[in-house]
């Protein structure tokens, strides 16, 4: 094999024009951008096109709208397809550009429905993003059983003395409302790490 | 856009069946694999297709390789295609399986040239591998400039804790010479998070 591709829903680019298109505008506000991710969130879960998670890249200061991403784990087969890294990846492709904080660019954001885990925390820094924002908390995705992974207790800390503003807990109960719905309609909690702990709470998306 | 690829190297399909054909067999010892995966490194610096780095995931006990994986941040333009990331992905794909420890399979490992940065630490419990080795260490790729991002101390037992073993410095003198001829010849210690930076360590693959 030599080319490894996945594809986001076929659902995506008209929730894009709906929400982003010419008679929406930009959204101006942090919780603005965070109600339309969570908005994609709830599409993802009832498209039955992945996890109850999805993340967008916005230009930091005018509200631009670069790239969505969803949770993609299941339905794409691949573990790092977690929405933060398909909104980085996505935002990338988008730009021609590896990392958006280059030359040139405008700062950038990456605007995501639960904070991120382990691998996605590990990524920020690397994509070039100036700023984290974040809807529900680690503890509200392991409250209902997915695992945020060996995250370090002061992420943010680590973010920002690398100079990624992150802003926690915006619309903190309506991107918490998905994943309950999610876990109430027995959402599959997808694990890596297999069968010999496929019960208990191994990974997330 | 709805669909995101990348490529594998043009070479990597004949590097595979050299190192791995019918009569060459499969490696035996984590040495044997480590040291085709250095090989795979160097190659990835002689042919321009990305930075120092490889990994490759194998069937932990037989040896057989499932994927190669190389860093392809820069020539493939994304920031999360470092070769840990690489050839986690291109296994699952191989397997049709997105988590490597899932029920009938036989026990994977990930074999990687440097020790894995922050991201990549992350993405390993999703992955569903049961071991990783590594040959240079952080510290290693640190002294030639590239960032490990912000990893916790720990790493090694938090993996530990989630059943998956470390085996590190193995081969890595041999390892560690990919990294510093890199730098030798002036490689581009390519970074993300931007202009304001680019001449500090930020990042690697």
């Amino acid at each position: 094999m030599t080319e490894i591709a996945f594809s986001l829903p076929a659902w995506v680019p008209a929730f894009v024009q709906a929400a982003f298109g010419q008679a929406a505008g930009v959204p101006a506000t942090v919780e603005d951008r965070m109600r339309l991710v969570i908005a994609a969130a709830w599409r993802n879960v009832e498209a039955g096109t992945g996890g109850p998670f999805a993340a967008a890249v916005f230009e930091r200061d005018s509200g631009r709208l670069v790239a969505l991403g969803v949770n993609l784990v299941t339905t794409q087969g691949l573990s790092l397809l977690h929405a933060e890294m398909v909104a980085l990846a996505a935002a990338q492709r988008a730009l021609g550009r590896w990392d958006l904080g280059g030359a040139g660019l405008p700062a950038h954001e990456l605007v995501t429905s639960t904070e991120p885990c382990a691998m996605c925390f590990g990524a920020i820094p690397w994509s070039g993003v100036r700023r984290v924002v974040a809807g529900a908390t680690d503890s509200d995705a392991r409250a209902i059983g997915f695992d945020e992974g060996p995250k370090p207790a002061d992420w943010r800390r680590a973010l920002e003395g690398r100079g990624i503003a992150v802003l926690s807990e915006v619309l903190r109960d309506e991107a918490c409302a998905v994943l309950q719905a999610y876990a109430r309609r027995g959402g599959a909690i997808y694990n890596g790490g297999g069968d010999s702990s496929s019960d208990r709470p191994r990974g997330r998306g």
